[in-house]
């Protein structure tokens, strides 16, 4: 029902804006690249005959009138934003292939009971700005507006200058936005559908996050005429602690994840023992029992480590949502649907945040998974088969006309 | 034969140029700091009538007449920039132990039969432009004057040009500068002299150096959908690196130290896992057989950690130098000196690397160290006793009238 040519067509001029070096793209959020993107969707949405709302926190809305124009939206969405070597389908590719369910409905001349809406979300990658989902969360409350446009950016802007910057500082509420329905698709961004040969990944839902920031402080010393047995390095106290995190991971198994992805190092001088390191502690499983256990340990091999340099440690939380389930409903449809065009499908939780995963707090929402190469994403080498993008977008074409119209 | 006091409140004043915020000196080299520590001292050499020369590398020279001026100076030094967040005695009381000297042979009228020199060397400390020791270095043919013009700092500046920026970009030969004897008082920074009760350290010479930057590559994934056992995570490989070094320097024992002081992460997000990490090397001994087994250890356990992750490696040296002696007579010099005054005293092995390190290999050179409290340096938080501070100047002031007038 859709056209797999356009949809390609559409993913590769997006990836033309914000170029990485390797072939992949780097489009921050609200960065210039992010404005370049935005106004590119907002230019081919007004062609596909959408009105355009931005909200209070950069949340942009494409809307196509239904039948019924008093009832709640049926929404579509994903994001633009990317890591700072990202590809060029996370998240692209849910909003792509949502613009081309609205171009292909235009083509057949339907019009559904409901009305539909894309959204693009604001920083849903959390790189630039930290946690992730900033735009989804300020929508169903997790987070405050006013806290969302005074986040600082690591290189020091704040949210909400840096929206009115770009253009995106919209009027419309970012808090009361009825929704009949959500569905999301996305990359699957991990290797199970590409390794066990499905073509298509029914989300039954999210696994838990929790998010940490550890402090490791030790004493400055001098590199030469400090004796090793008189060091208090903390790097040393902070690189066991990110070995011991990584055996955590792989001692809990299943889906068990453990990630540092940043560690600062001070005062950061080639012959000074460093005496503070800052990282940060991504834990992830889909059993909420099993990542509250993770914490724990997680917790004593901070303090273990440390003591064993002689060095002190804190955490602080930084972010957390428990493991989601989508929608049973939703989900069933998404399944229904993927069985009836004959794609090979499977049930799988999500190992990644989406802004799902907050619309699921209010409204019934489901996500559609397409395989991605080598399970690799969050990397410039990420890609996809156009089959894959085409069967996606197909799926969601008939999940939303069966719920917009029923 | 030094008024303490007035080394002491000189000592002090320099304290004030540039302070850190925890009591402690950031005169990054060539930065404003370092050009008004400069100016100061400068200032004071003109006070104590000197003449004032710097050079094209922007060592600076205050000159004091001898008796025979055609004979070639006997030279003091040291320099004044400091770590990020550096003590207020590192280097700075070599300088102003010199200029405590000058002033005191004004007091008593004594002109040497040699000129004397009070040398402020470029860049000691090798942080925010690397390597370490550039004014010397040049001085002594070790850099070329333009390899060290173009050295960039960590925040991209370009020494030529901020040499030029603070007005200490001189005229005089950088590579043309007879000497008599280079005589250098500094703290030890380390723990020697204070835990064994000695007054002077008489520094038989410094032990060796061997850096390296290392850059390991992985390969960047989701923090969440990605496995961890497909995971090529180069942090986890780094943290491995980095805990084993410091196995190294405990296993060989006795002064062996190994250091990595600056460790960076790159895509720098808090959900990738990272792909490349680059960090430095700093190995140190006194005995350079020694030193080159710790080397090999090293390249073994950095391939060996590589390997265990899936990741690659890769050792860039970048600066060495091999242990080095001092001059036997001068260092006998200050050993009968602080004798004669009835100083305890051992003789000692710098730990650190000196500007007297690169003179030496041109000039005969001594050097004198005095303890420092706890063994602290590189710390905001170095101290020392102002009667140390008192005895180290007395024993650089008479080896150097015993030098000068020989
Ligand atoms: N899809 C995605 O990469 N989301 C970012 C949040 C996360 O790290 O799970
Ligand atoms: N004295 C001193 O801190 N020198 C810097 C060179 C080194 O790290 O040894």
């Amino acid at each position: 029902p859709i056209s797999a040519s356009r949809l390609w067509d559409s993913l590769m001029e997006m990836a033309t804006i914000g170029p990485g070096t390797q072939g992949g793209s780097r489009r921050l959020a609200l960065t210039d690249e992010d404005r370049a993107g935005r106004d590119r969707f907002v230019a081919w949405c007004q062609q596909a005959g959408c009105t355009i709302s931005v909200d209070q926190v950069g949340n942009v809305f494409a809307r196509r009138a239904g039948r019924d124009n008093s009832l709640p939206p049926v929404v579509m969405g994903s994001h633009l934003d990317t890591q700072p070597t990202g590809g060029r389908f996370d998240g692209v590719y849910g909003v792509l292939a949502g613009l081309e369910v609205l171009r292909s409905l235009n083509d057949h001349g339907i019009t559904t009971l409901h009305p539909l809406e894309l959204a693009v979300w604001t920083n849903e990658e959390g790189s630039r700005f930290s946690p992730p989902m900033m735009g989804s969360g300020v929508l169903t409350g997790v987070f405050t507006l006013d806290e969302i446009l005074d986040a600082v950016a690591q290189d020091g802007a704040r949210l909400g200058d840096e929206l009115k910057r770009i253009g995106y500082a919209g009027t419309a509420s970012a808090t009361d936005h009825p929704m009949a329905a959500y569905l999301e698709a996305h990359i699957e961004q991990g290797p199970v559908l590409e390794v066990e040969g499905y073509q298509i990944g029914v989300v039954s839902g999210a696994q838990g996050q929790r998010w940490f920031e550890v402090t490791v402080t030790g004493q400055e010393a001098h590199a030469g005429p400090t004796p090793m047995r008189l060091r208090r390095d903390a790097l040393v106290a902070a690189a066991r602690m990110v070995d011991a995190l990584h055996h955590l991971g792989h001692r809990i198994g299943g889906d068990a994840c453990t990630t540092v992805g940043i560690l600062d190092v001070e005062p950061h001088s080639r012959n000074v023992i460093p005496g503070k390191v800052w990282f940060t502690v991504d834990l992830r499983h889909p059993d909420d029992a099993v990542l509250a256990t993770m914490e724990a340990e997680f917790r004593k091999l901070v303090a273990d480590c440390a003591a064993g340099c002689g060095c002190t440690a804190s955490i602080a939380p930084f972010w957390d949502f428990p493991a989601t389930p989508f929608a049973p409903a939703l989900v069933a449809c998404v399944e229904d649907t993927a069985r009836a065009f004959g794609f090979s499908q499977r049930r799988i939780v999500s190992g990644a945040g989406h802004d799902a995963v907050y619309i699921a707090r209010k409204v019934p929402t489901a996500m559609v998974f397409i395989p991605c190469i080598g399970g690799i994403s969050h990397n410039e080498a990420e890609d996809i088969n156009l089959d894959d993008a085409a069967r996606g977008a197909a799926v969601l074409y008939r999940t939303v006309l069966a719920t917009a119209d029923g």
